[in-house]
Order: structure tokens, then C-alpha cells, then sequence
């Protein structure tokens, strides 16, 4: 079972990371979170605190990932997975009765973390701004408001979970969800939303 | 001196919250920071640690607030007040050395401090919220879009905030400031970016 120890601790570590920080988030606070043995915690992480912070951030951005590139290979077009992303994120803030965030958010305010951290946050911020530049390009949009959108809707979704835990409701999440919808659709080259409004005005009529 | 002694343990206080969040913030550290002697915190402070926080929290939160009802009040239409702000931020991020942030955040993640603080940072984001959906709804917008826009424009400053300084580098700053500037401008009824182009166009021949 030393593939489940390793996975408590990870997420033991992931939850205390959401609700402490970098710096408030002790060893001993992880053993106890984790119900394992200390001696178990160094096999699996020699590098300690350090080494679980950064596989727990690891682990968090790459399931982020996942849910971002399902999001817009699911969706008819990128507009909509935008939404589709955002909506999800609005129910995991229910369904975790607001505690749920984004992996990175807690330990880049905890600015004087390990560098490998920093680049770890980094280079997952890029990642998930060059998934969606990619999938705007790609439906036509120009590189450069491709690029432009791809930061917003990063922005702004990263920015509602933390209203939305504070306020404790997902109203933020559900706003950004509509609003990027609307902001991505605009920016593609045959807005789907106008077709969509298009197509229901010019419907053929109904036979008699 | 004893104000400035209290203002030197609030200032001590806010830079550590943004370093290190409500948990990672000892009264040891302030204490150090402020380079101050441990008696005169509890005099000023006698709820110690969590009196210290909300003051300081507040106190930031009460700049930030001063900061966007100046933005808006000195520009010609609110969409110009919202880049003026966010383009105030990336300054603050780079004169700081990337280490600025909003003060809302880091005590917003660290989720479990206490209820007023809790209170502070809801009544915060309702209260710039409500700035900019004021300022909106003033300058014509329907009610229903200045709070939508309200919303989008407080979440993608926050997550820009957090981006940039993840990045060391204010440029998602300079995009939210540019985005948001056009979202806010094409929810105007007179859209001031459309009108100052029409006016650059129909510009009276210079004599010849």
C-alpha cells in the first residue's frame, strides 16, 4: 500500500496548502492530516516539506490541466469550453462547501517559497494561457487577441474563485463563466453565438 | 511617537501577510519586522496577532479602495478609470519589486482566521464591486451589465495580480488593463473608444 501512503500525504498536503499557505502548512500538521506514520513520510519524500509542497502543487496544476484541455475538446467551439471550465469550477466551490481554489494561488502569495516551486507555478500559469491561445488560434482567432483573451480568461477565473470563496457563494464563477463566453465568442471569427441567434431568427417557418 | 509606533506594527504586518498569509505570519516576525519591543504590540494591539491583522488588512483594503474611487473620479468615462487603475497596479508591481499584491488575498486563502476578518474581506469586494457598478450605471449602463462588469473587472485585477507576480512581470497587468478598458467601453452606450476613432475620422480637413 506505499502508492496509497504517498497519495495521503499528497493530498493531505494539497488540502492544507488550500487552507494555510506554504508557510502555515507544517510537517507535523501533514503527518497528523495524513494519519501516517512520520518514518513513512521521509521514505517517500526525503526532501520533506519542500518535496511534498511541490508534488501536491504538481499534482493539483496537472489535474487543472486535465480539466482545462477536456473542457475545450469537449466543447463545440472554444467560447463554450471556456464556459464549460468555468462552470465546473463554480460547482467543485459548491460541492467542497468553498474551499475549493486554484493549486498555485496559496503558494505564489507565499512569495519566498523554493524556486523549483515558483517555476513550477510559473510555468502552469503558461501552460494554461498557451492551451487557450492555441484552441482560439486554432478556430481563427489572430495571435495576438488569441494571446490577449488566453491572459483574461486565466485572469478572471483565477480571480472569481477567490471572490467566490470568500463570498462563499459561486455567483463570481458563474458571472466569469458567462461573461468569457461572451468575450471569446466576440473575438472568433464567426461568433457562434451570432449564428446561433442568426440561425433562430431565419429558422424556415414552421410548415402549416 | 505611539502612532507611529502602531502604524510601523500595521506596516510590518501587511507586508508579511503578503509574503507569508494569515498562518505563516508569527507575532514573532511582526515583532521583528517592526523592530519594535514586544510589549508596546500589546499595548497598541491588545487582541495580539488577530487584532494586528485585521487592522492591517483593513488599512490595505482602505488604500485600495481610495485607489479605484480616484481612478474613476479623475477620468473622462469609467472605462478609461478601470485601465488607469489596473495600469496603477502593474506600477505598484514593479516599483515593488513584484512583491505587490492585493491585500484581500492572502488572508482570504488562508480560509479559517477569524469571523470579522472573514467579514472584512466580503464587505471589501462588495464595496469595489459596488464602486464600479455605480460609476457604470452613471455613465448609462443598464443596471444587470454594470454588475456583471463590476464583477469581471474586481476578479481578472485579482488574478492579474497574482499572475504578475508569479511572473515577475507586470504584463498580464498591461492585458487586463487593455481588456478591460474595451469590455467597459463597449458596454457604454456612447462606446468613448468608437467615438473618439469616429471623431479622429471625421476630422475637419487641416487648410491647405
Amino acid at each position: 500500500m506505499a502508492a496509497d501512503t504517498r497519495e495521503r500525504f499528497i493530498a493531505a498536503t494539497a488540502k492544507l496548502l488550500l487552507f494555510r499557505g506554504y508557510y502555515g502548512t507544517s510537517l507535523g500538521d501533514i503527518i497528523d492530516a495524513s494519519a501516517a506514520p512520520r518514518g513513512s513520510l521521509y521514505f517517500h519524500f526525503p526532501g520533506g516539506k519542500d518535496e511534498l509542497v511541490l508534488e501536491a502543487t504538481r499534482a493539483g496544476a496537472a489535474q487543472a490541466t486535465q480539466a482545462l484541455s477536456d473542457a475545450l475538446a469537449h466543447a463545440p467551439h472554444p467560447a463554450a469550453g471556456v464556459r464549460a471550465y468555468a462552470e465546473a469550477a463554480a460547482r467543485l466551490m459548491r460541492e467542497s462547501d468553498y474551499t475549493f481554489g486554484c493549486p498555485l494561488a496559496p503558494v505564489v502569495l507565499d512569495g519566498e517559497g523554493p524556486p523549483a516551486l515558483a517555476e513550477l507555478c510559473r510555468a502552469t500559469f503558461a501552460g494554461w494561457t498557451g492551451i487557450l491561445r492555441n484552441a482560439f488560434a486554432k478556430a481563427g482567432m489572430s495571435g495576438k487577441r488569441a494571446g490577449a483573451l488566453a491572459t483574461i480568461v486565466v485572469t478572471t477565473i483565477e480571480g472569481a474563485l477567490l471572490m467566490a470563496r470568500s463570498y462563499r457563494e459561486a455567483g463570481p464563477l458563474q458571472t466569469a463563466a458567462a461573461e468569457l463566453e461572451r468575450l471569446v465568442a466576440a473575438g472568433l471569427p464567426s461568433n457562434p453565438q451570432r449564428r446561433r441567434r442568426r440561425a433562430a431568427r431565419t429558422a424556415p417557418p414552421t410548415p402549416r
